[in-house]
């Protein structure tokens, strides 16, 4: 990764997914790697942090979450729209080649065995919490957060900063059929939108 | 309701929160109505549609789903920035007039004994489906879309038009501390981010 690269606290963490963006779900079982866009993906706890994320039974990724029982959930930008629905649409079981074919590039992160995808605003290394009934009945994960990391120009101090960084690096909001949103105008504490 | 509001098609219902805003979840018990604002709301499945909402414990709100196994999501706008707020910081338990004072009108959908805000751009109503293990353990709620409408100057077709619509009807999406952004640039299906 790149020094922009910097450590988010954990009790913050919740922050770089609280507003709702699709993200892409990543994970490694021995030398497969996947990642997979995933736009239900949601906070659930502040501290520890924790997070669901549901995962069809036809995704290639969901069997390397169930054998390695770690993920990682980043948050992709408006210059990897393209990337996003790339990986969204093509699947590992029928395309070897699929993250180099979808334009991934992968890097690590020391002390965690996963695949981090390069250029993201944000990473979340989580842990599988297994709950079998919801997993099978609803194809629904619960994970614990155990490290986070933003790139500084888009994300510090344990705030986003959307409307001073280039639009570039918006988060992206899907709605349907590779329809997207970027994130919007800013409405900080003390303001109002009357 | 006003005549802008419309029914939306069932298996089309999931796109009214795909995008991942901070909605506004209102029940009923007896004459008691609450609303509260809730930032981790997700979708969970198509069809039937089915979406997750966390509520904590102390959540007046939370004892009024748990009672009557009905609520509704409803999605709150650029306009209702302070209305979002006012719910989200108040409680029932300590002040009996909350929806008043945080500028809520409630207004009813025939068929369904449920409180509905007014103003909002989208609303959902729900059935709960009974899952106490992650109730009490994880706060965690699933619930079946049983209806749906949205507003038609801001929703119509089975599509959002937020690039079309006026600024006041953009979703609001919160990070912490009623710090939110509004939602932003649509990139459609055919269109690159580069």
């Amino acid at each position: 990764m790149n020094e922009h690269v910097k450590p988010v606290e954990l009790r913050k963490a919740f922050r770089l997914v609280n507003h709702g963006p699709t993200v892409l779900l990543s994970a490694r079982n021995g030398s497969v790697d996947n990642v997979m866009a995933v736009a239900w993906c949601c906070g659930l706890d502040i501290d520890p942090p924790k997070l669901t994320v549901v995962v069809d039974t036809i995704a290639h990724t969901r069997s390397l979450i169930e054998s390695s029982g770690v993920f990682v959930v980043q948050v992709p930008t408006v210059a990897q729209l393209e990337l996003t629905r790339e990986v969204g649409s093509r699947t590992l079981y029928k395309e070897p080649d699929k993250l180099r074919n979808s334009g991934v590039s992968i890097c690590e992160m020391a002390g965690h065995d996963l695949p981090f995808v390069e250029g993201c605003s944000a990473w979340l290394a989580c842990r599988l919490i297994s709950e079998p009934h919801i997993q099978d009945a609803y194809d629904l994960f619960i994970a614990e957060v155990i490290a986070a990391w933003a790139d500084d120009r888009v994300f510090r101090d344990g705030h986003w900063h959307f409307e001073t960084a280039g639009p570039e690096w918006r988060s992206l909001h899907h709605v349907a059929g590779g329809h997207f949103y970027a994130i919007g105008e800013a409405f900080p504490a003390d303001s109002n939108g009357g």
